[in-house]
């Protein structure tokens, strides 16, 4: 049900219409920022509005579809737009099935950005004027500021640049989210801007409110819906592997006194296997740590809620059921443990410098020389996107990245002679982790670097083709700083397309 | 000859050596932070005295070999010393040709950090312990201050981190150095970082002068030597072309309002397409601009001589034997107008990322998805090194690269199906040109991106291959997000190495 006492504004609540009549004011071929990051805070109503929209005109021959700027997944926003051809092109974040496959079947255009980069570039106008905004709220106060909903994303970008904005107000969120936030307006374009005085996780620069215009609100939708879950797998054991290889790098770290005690703040990719390495830290000897990241996955909440973990500043929830049900029964603890901020502050570059964010997060593949791929399978599909990966990879103190050693049963060694698409280059990345063992990559020039991958991170099926490779290129290849052999070096990938498997015949 | 006046601190020239005994304080396997930043500011006696000591260690049968840190490019310094093997590992950028083509032989590992990275790695202790420090200054004042010479690069950090110092004093150097530089000692490490509290490019946030305990300081050298000149080339047709189509995007970005009037700091590379652009800056609308850079080479001090540029901020000087000759003539002028600071900070993402820098840096080649590669000549030889080039695109407010569509005489086209090495991701990467035109890749997926670089920039005689790839890879491929057929991405390098082209037969 909703509940009409979380508009607390008589204008504001004077727009309630229903999800037809405010999607009834976006036009084909519209931009929409929409609210929503990984599955928290997107709008619940209107883009099943629109996609009834989209499913009527085809019935009449015709064509709806717009532009979708989100960094929402829930299958119920992209998924079920993409699915009737309602998307033209999305960005910069996507991760459901449908998605991705009309993605990948050249039916969806898709830009993958850096999550720190978007609201600039959109501010900057680099891809093309805003038309609405579509951002849930959990409420609006009596002076008609809004209070954000689980996931903040870049809602402060939407709202300030679109012309129109249509909100939804979602009393499924807890009334408890009012005051968590910490919304900073003074991200100005060069030359103005100032530096983001944030020197520790729990600094505020901010407001805890969205604020827009009540001349640009078009249409309010009220609305009692559930965030959409991530999917809950208990960690497995490649992971409490990983997180084992990772906890004891961090203690090595911290013993020879180049990482302090209580570390420094934590970031966490999305994924089972980020997940399942913080999780970890709780039985671990650091504390109190802090989280410096994009997304509160379960893990962190048990670190937030035993104590080892004291202060977590995200953008965003990312939670299975399990801790949507936990956050929800216990927000009162969580609420003074944790800041949710735009993106672009999330995932700041000088923040993230700042402060040295120890950066974990997963990957699709690494190469003998330490180039990751986060994003492409076999070259040319897109995967999810790149996320955050790169805004905290580039700036952490230490980037560190992880994968089980093989994927698919086996066919698919993720330690390979050269990745089929890079998106953290060598210079990037300093920690490769899987089931085997851990990488340190720092201060090593490739050939070495190809020695420790290989043998400490490849599985010991694939370790003496890889062995083979970096021999047979260190012997005959044409330079001898980065050993490979051209002909060659995509040859695993290929081998996978045709016969299934990288496994040598 | 040298000139006493220089060092006005008694403790300090109580301790003037000859190099040859300043060298005898190096040990074998000694890392060694040397100063010089490109061609400028590197010391110019204690090398040559180590490669003497090297060619009588072999003489010995023995052996005498150092690591060596640097962003010096000087043949007199790396090159000598490579030429003897008297180097086993180098870092962060070298571009001599001798100490290339070591590390290319696989005698001499080579580390490719970005600029940025370098203090705070070292500061970490990612590369392991320093013993020396090498470095040139301009003079020591009488309370033992030192002013710094013509680059600053690491030396700060070398000075700090280093057990024992060296220090060669070069009369050659201007006096009214003293007083230009920046040198800021706040850049502690993670959990202690403080905003850097630079807003526009002529903000200081340090003091002139390096700081040194006297117990550190083992031996002096005085000097009266030259810098090292980088090779003058007229600029030829297609930087011209080059710098007019970048000029012609300037202005149609700032006539749409997304560049001030005035454009926005800029960055320059080294190299000589990007000085040529520079140049050609004091013809275009532009005024006054300013400069947030690593390098000021003579394009700069033209730009800063004719007023078209009021100030620079960079790390280090990279002249031509003219441009060498009119800073020494005018001095006067160019004191007020040039800032040098640390390389950590001319180059840090924090003030490149808040000033909004439009970064200009050449490269090597480009794959027609927007991916660039600034390092490996056929993927596995190493060219110069990235330098600052990630550090300034990854923050840019536009990254832009720049580059001849082909090279030797046409045999290798720069723009390819894949990228053989990727240095600069396709997230990264906002605008490619050529001397055939400019590509504008903000906002486009990838298959619009392949057109755009494909049409605008690859040269024609390459244009109809490329696009049969694209075709057969969007037809056939495995996925329609990034078109690629990888058995045959990379084989336009492989043709290369066999038939010395990448034409097709």
């Amino acid at each position: 049900m909703a509940d009409r006492s979380r508009i607390q504004c008589k204008a504001v609540a004077d727009k309630v219409v229903s999800a037809e009549e405010a999607a009834a004011f976006i036009s084909p071929g519209d931009r929409l920022g929409m609210s929503g990051f990984t599955g928290s805070g997107h709008p619940k109503a209107v883009p099943a509005a629109l996609v009834r929209r989209a499913v009527e005109a085809a019935g009449r021959g015709d064509h709806f579809a717009v532009s979708v700027w989100t960094v929402s997944t829930a299958p119920e926003l992209g998924g079920a737009l993409a699915a009737v051809d309602g998307i033209d092109l999305r960005m910069p974040y996507q991760s459901d099935p449908v998605t991705r496959a009309k993605i990948n079947d050249g039916l969806l255009g898709y830009l993958d950005v850096h999550l720190s980069h978007v609201a600039q570039m959109v501010r900057e106008g680099f891809f093309g004027h805003l038309d609405v905004a579509v951002v849930e709220v959990a409420g609006v106060t009596a002076d008609g500021a809004l209070v954000p909903s689980s996931s903040v994303g870049n809602n402060n970008t939407w709202i300030d640049m679109a012309d129109r904005v249509i909100l939804e107000v979602n009393s499924w969120q807890p009334a408890e989210l009012e005051g968590m936030h910490d919304i900073y307006y003074g991200a100005a374009l060069p030359p103005d801007r100032k530096p983001l005085q944030i020197l520790v996780p729990s600094d505020r620069i901010g407001v805890p409110y969205l604020r827009c215009p009540q001349g640009k609100i078009i249409a309010v939708v009220e609305t009692n819906d559930p965030d959409y879950p991530a999917p809950s797998k208990p960690a497995d054991s490649d992971s409490q592997l990983i997180a084992g290889h990772l906890l004891d790098f961090l203690s090595h770290e911290s013993g020879r006194g180049r990482l302090p005690a209580t570390l420094l703040p934590l970031q966490s990719g999305v994924g089972n296997v980020p997940s399942a390495v913080l999780a970890a830290f709780d039985s671990g000897p650091f504390r109190p740590l802090t989280a410096y990241t994009e997304v509160v996955q379960d893990g962190m909440l048990q670190l937030l809620r035993s104590g080892t973990m004291t202060m977590a500043s995200t953008t965003a929830f990312s939670l299975t059921e399990e801790g949507i049900a936990e956050l929800r029964a216990n927000i009162g603890i969580y609420r003074d443990r944790i800041i949710l901020r735009p993106q672009e502050i999330s995932n700041h570059p000088e923040v993230i410098r700042r402060l040295g964010c120890l950066a974990m997060n997963g990957m699709i593949e690494a190469d003998i020389y330490g180039n990751v791929n986060s994003s492409h399978i076999m070259g040319s599909s897109i995967c999810n996107g790149i996320g955050g990966s790169g805004d905290f990879a580039r700036n952490a103190h230490v980037a560190m990245f992880l994968t089980p050693s093989t994927a698919r049963n086996g066919a698919i060694s993720c330690i390979v002679p050269m990745v089929s698409h890079v998106d953290h280059t060598e210079h990037d990345v300093h920690v490769i982790v899987t089931e085997q063992g851990i990488a340190d990559l720092r201060g090593l020039p490739p050939a070495l670097r190809a020695r420790q991958i290989i043998n400490n991170c490849a599985h010991p099926d694939y370790r003496p083709a890889l062995q083979d490779y970096l021999n047979r290129a260190s012997a005959t290849g044409p330079g001898k700083h980065t050993p490979h052999l051209l002909s060659e070096a995509l040859s695993w990938h290929v081998r996978y397309l045709h016969e299934g498997t990288m496994r040598p015949a």
